[in-house]
């Protein structure tokens, strides 16, 4: 569908302009510029040509084909314009131009009126209000855009709603003369999205690293989803930001309150397999390497330098990022033996000393490259005067072309003295850094999408005992309460296999008393009704009640304090010890539910100590979450105490999971606490809003 | 003392040659280039000149002064010329030769032998193996370094023994176009100091920020108190690298155990008020913007942007970094009111959109810097081909001038293209970064500086109620142990007013019983004996003991468990309930001892939720540090439970911190657990090592 925009034979702009400083006159420039291989067809009902190119007046003037035609006109004439587009059978549409949905419901409107004509002549639109593509391929270079920074071809391709920081990407591979391979920056997307482009790129055989920019997610499941297609094939690099500028918005839950706002984000990225970035910097160092490095094995990785400190402040960074430096093997030294100076240190680092020389760092990458202990290589070159930094840059280029295992070089130098040494570097696609920590940390990003590689997504399990429909019924017939009655939550969490202790509801004291009779005591009693928000608050909760006495001046007492209409009584057996853990849902439009799990008490109202997911949870990551808690030393037993049965814990997760992505009316959940035992666990208290 | 060394009227290289890549030859290349005020002398017995200048057979035969002698010849000849120096009245020597203590025990006595020499003379010697120094001084222009690197004349200077570091942040600044005051690369450093360096540059009006790098502290007391008096005169960047290299010391307590290896750099760094950093990227853009701009007041800041999305990128920095965006004024809404375009974002960040001109930049960056609710700005500017940028830099070049408040500037651009525009605003100062999140961590650095020079230092009591010689009796009489006996360790803690409950010691049941009836029920009983180390696993410990039979039973037990010989008993009274904490002190060698903080039970033993700080702990410190654990909320009351003492558990750190300061012998000390109550705090179990 895209490939037509990415690779037209013809590009119109309509609302081409003789005018230097005019977008409809740069889009021109810039298609001339680039070399763009296919017809430009300006168009303008007042100009016999613009930049010496013969202009038409109207779109249906052109005699070629045209796959894509920019728009450069005020929004309101770009209906008409869409129409006169489908009739010549236009492809794509970039419109350049603002003022559309991003300004109002003034703008809103045209944007639905021009997308409807768009779609009946099956014609698909990019933008408005954005940039437009490159495609570096020599056999198109097409510039369909307005700004001004000529990518080398090249196999990273960086697709962003934002403009601005799409460019500073796409500059910053510029600077260290990095290629693009396609640039796409669609603005409001209301047509062609990002989820779309990126399933394109996937495909896109001259694409290698895809790297993409978020703010929010329009579409946060078809993103994922594209997402996940597209990490099966190749590198997905990405950074979200807007982290800090939401409020946390007011929760009724323990888990909404502790979700994040954007957490969903992260979330997506994580389970689709994307190697996610915090600082854009880090993003584009880190993209240079996964574009021309091979993946590594695994996380050893072996320094050569010829100055200490560099190699200092790269091995934190690296052992920072879960990298290992292993000794040098036998085998290493044996090579070596005799090829460096003999003041040079032979260990990891290798210090070849400022005096080496092409021969000795090219003895130390082949024993490296050899050697099985070792998955990849960081080189720490300095260029001293008195040494042939040439025939250095030689030899580290020489084997990078081999391309057996991934390395980066920290190239300090003064970039302007040492320019022969640095191309020959760069010429072979060497990825240079002028920092020891970028270059450090551009190679842990490779080691650490090795990790994602490996890592097991799990099975989403079904849970064959799970009671659908009676759960179903249930929450039909509490559709009209925001927060469901005690009866409720555990009738449908027993339905979905979740233990809870045996209860009773009852309405009055002699309905608690016969309830208890019949569990047994201890019980707990529980006070109910819609108007009864934060029971413990209320004086609405009684614990270990040992006789029929106790329970009674229970019961009596909550009567007297709390005078709401409707007042019920949950009685529950009493489930005394335990490890307290907490398990919460939160649903996230869009997407899903947000799944919670933490410990409970202190740890997650001080400590704040939770996890999260999404569902689905698989039967791996539902593990991950129990094993990623700080204290899951605490589960495992300390001081003396018992482990408590994890896996229980684990099905439990999983089966929550099941229960709120079949009933994604259930918008917050919390089991608080749920006890855990050396043997299963029991959610002993529970709430759930809708 | 060092001021000749800096500014040297006449420069001797000693071992100069005619070789283009000898050190010889490229040291006096570089004076030449570099435009050095002062006399040259190269010395050489078979050269009449080296490079056009004339060379002398010995240095007694240079007929003008000789501040600075190189010395560029092997180890073994250097103790003679050092002689030679010195009757020639050489004042500073830089050995850039190395072969010296760096390579073993031969190379350390060739060291010592110059050393005696040289100050038999009154001769400094700098380095030797080390790089040398530059001075950027239009009037003295020494570049005594073999490195490449010419630096622009600036107010930054950098110190470091790594001669590669120092010339990775060198390097940086001359790639940013940052100037470069005073350089310093000392090696070995065996006379010379950095502690020296920084007393020195703290004096130097034309260094306004000192930017140093260290992987271990030679001196680290020294290090400390020159690092406190420069800051108190100016600002000091310093980055620590070789963190994750040492593996951890075994340790005899939880204190030790705790304690990384290189915590106590940090800590002189903090307590010295350095600005740290973790990355020399950050650094090395950080100082571009203290060398530049002046401090801020406060932590607000206000983003001008002529696009969205970085902006985004720099809040999420800013914020992440403590700074505050606060809303546009009313006051500033006025002032830009009909100045900018009807559809800029007129909030913070104030978006003045990609066609926004010099005269709404200028709007924004006066009324920021007029409004009182700002403390710095952002300046977020990419440069759109339709718009005047020049004129747009010329309006923030104008404004940076005046140095009201700090600013950045976040410059989008093809620095190739639009050379000049980016040449106004380097011309005048402004500091430019190529990513957004550069740019607000730079300036974030400078926010962190504002809180240093904010915080209290606080105070260090002195109590003038210990008893220092019954302390010292106490150890004096311990001093055959490596590990106290209880009655000691109990009977010194007295001694520095820090509380213990009830105590006595007993040898055998009858001593424990009487001990008790003396102390009152319950007590606590623990064996103690040298050969006891963790008494608690050895079955050790009885605590709640309710009355003499049950005491009795214990110690029984004890005997018969625990086959040490002089096995005792310790008689305590039994202090139920509190909040557990942990306390402790570990000898740090050449600083004095590090003090830890923390909650006691899993919250040390799992989450590690502890804090340090270095003795002496002033009364601010400990306050930080009590206020400094993550679950410090605990402390505060939770969950209905009753807030600590926290003044009592700030008064015990400052003792605890005076204690180990009066007895450097004391390696390692755990009050495990302190009981701390609504009133008072009181240490129930304590172990001192020597």
């Amino acid at each position: 569908m895209l490939d037509s925009l990415f690779n037209p034979v013809g590009v119109a702009v309509i609302g081409a302009s003789g005018k230097e400083l005019h977008i409809g006159n740069r889009v021109i420039k810039n298609l001339l510029d680039f070399g763009y291989k296919g017809g430009i067809y300006p168009i303008n009902p007042k100009a016999d040509e613009i930049r010496g190119i013969k202009a038409y007046p109207s779109i249906l003037d052109v005699p070629g084909q045209v796959d894509v035609a920019h728009m450069v006109i005020p929004a309101k004439f770009v209906p008409m314009a869409v129409e006169e587009c489908g009739k010549k059978g236009v492809r794509h549409i970039i419109i350049n131009s603002g003022g559309f949905s991003e300004t109002g419901p003034e703008g809103a409107e045209i944007e639905t009126a021009f997308l409807e004509k768009a779609r009946a002549y099956g014609i698909r639109i990019f933008g408005p209000n954005c940039q437009g593509i490159i495609n570096s391929d020599p056999a198109v270079r097409a510039y369909c855009n307005f700004t001004f920074t000529f990518p080398e071809a090249g196999h990273i391709s960086i697709v962003a709603l934002s403009g601005g920081v799409a460019e500073v990407i796409h500059q910053g591979f510029s600077a260290m003369d990095v290629g693009t391979r396609i640039y796409a920056s669609n603005g409001n997307a209301c047509d062609i999205s990002i989820p779309e482009i990126i399933r394109y790129l996937a495909d896109d055989d001259g694409t290698r690293v895809i790297v993409t920019y978020v703010e929010g997610l329009k579409d946060p499941l078809g993103f994922f989803e594209a997402a996940r297609e597209a990490t099966a094939k190749k590198p997905v690099l990405a950074m979200k930001a807007g982290r800090t500028m939401e409020g946390a918005k007011a929760a009724a839950s323990h888990t909404g309150g502790l979700a994040r706002e954007d957490m969903a984000t992260d979330l997506i990225f994580k389970k689709a397999g994307i190697v996610d970035f915090r600082d854009e910097g880090h993003l584009i160092n880190a993209a240079a390497v996964f574009g021309s490095q091979p993946v590594p094995k695994g996380n050893r990785v072996g320094i050569i330098t010829n100055t200490g400190g560099p190699a200092v402040i790269a091995t934190d960074i690296l052992v920072d990022a879960g990298l290992m430096l292993p000794p040098l093997s036998e085998n290493i030294k044996t090579m070596l033996s005799g090829k460096l100076y003999p003041e040079a240190t032979v260990s990891n680092p290798v210090d070849v000393l400022a005096t080496g020389t092409a021969d000795h760092y090219l003895a130390c990458l082949e024993a490296m490259m050899a050697d099985d202990s070792f998955d990849c290589v960081l080189v720490n070159f300095v260029t001293p005067f008195f040494v042939d930094t040439e025939s250095i840059a030689r030899a580290i280029a020489q084997v990078n072309l081999r391309q057996i295992k991934p390395m980066v070089c920290n190239l300090m130098t003064d970039r302007r003295q040492w320019a022969s040494t640095v191309a020959i570097l760069k010429s072979a696609g060497v990825p240079c850094f002028a920092l020891p920590s970028d270059a450090a940390r551009a190679l842990g990003a490779l080691v650490r999408y090795r990790r994602i590689l490996d890592r097991k997504a799990g099975r989403v399990r079904t849970f064959g005992d799970v009671d659908a429909d009676g759960a179903r019924a249930i929450l039909s017939r509490a559709a009209a309460r925001k927060i469901l009655a005690a009866d409720q939550v555990y009738a449908l969490l027993e339905s979905y296999g979740i233990d809870v202790p045996d209860w009773r509801m009852a309405d009055d004291i002699d309905g608690a008393l016969a309830a208890a009779e019949a569990i047994g005591y201890p019980v707990v009693v529980k006070a109910d009704a819609e108007a009864v928000v934060h029971k413990s608050d209320m004086g609405g909760v009684a614990v270990n009640l040992l006789d029929a006495d106790a329970l009674k001046r229970a019961v009596a007492g909550m009567i007297e304090r709390i005078d709401v209409p409707n007042l019920r009584f949950f009685v529950q057996q009493y489930v005394p010890g335990g490890r307290e853990v907490i398990l919460g849902a939160k649903a996230e439009p869009g997407v899903g539910h947000l799944i919670m799990f933490g410990l409970g008490g202190i740890f997650v109202e001080v400590l704040k100590d939770v996890v999260f997911n999404l569902t689905p949870v698989t039967d791996a990551e539902a593990r991950e979450m129990v094993d990623g808690i700080q204290a899951c030393a605490l589960l495992d037993g300390v001081r003396g105490e018992k482990a408590v049965d994890k896996a229980a814990l684990i099905v439990l997760i999983q089966r929550l999971s099941r229960l709120v992505t079949d009933f994604p009316q259930i918008k917050e959940l919390d089991l608080n606490p749920v006890m855990a035992f050396e043997n299963g666990a029991v959610a002993v208290d529970a709430r759930i809003a809708l």
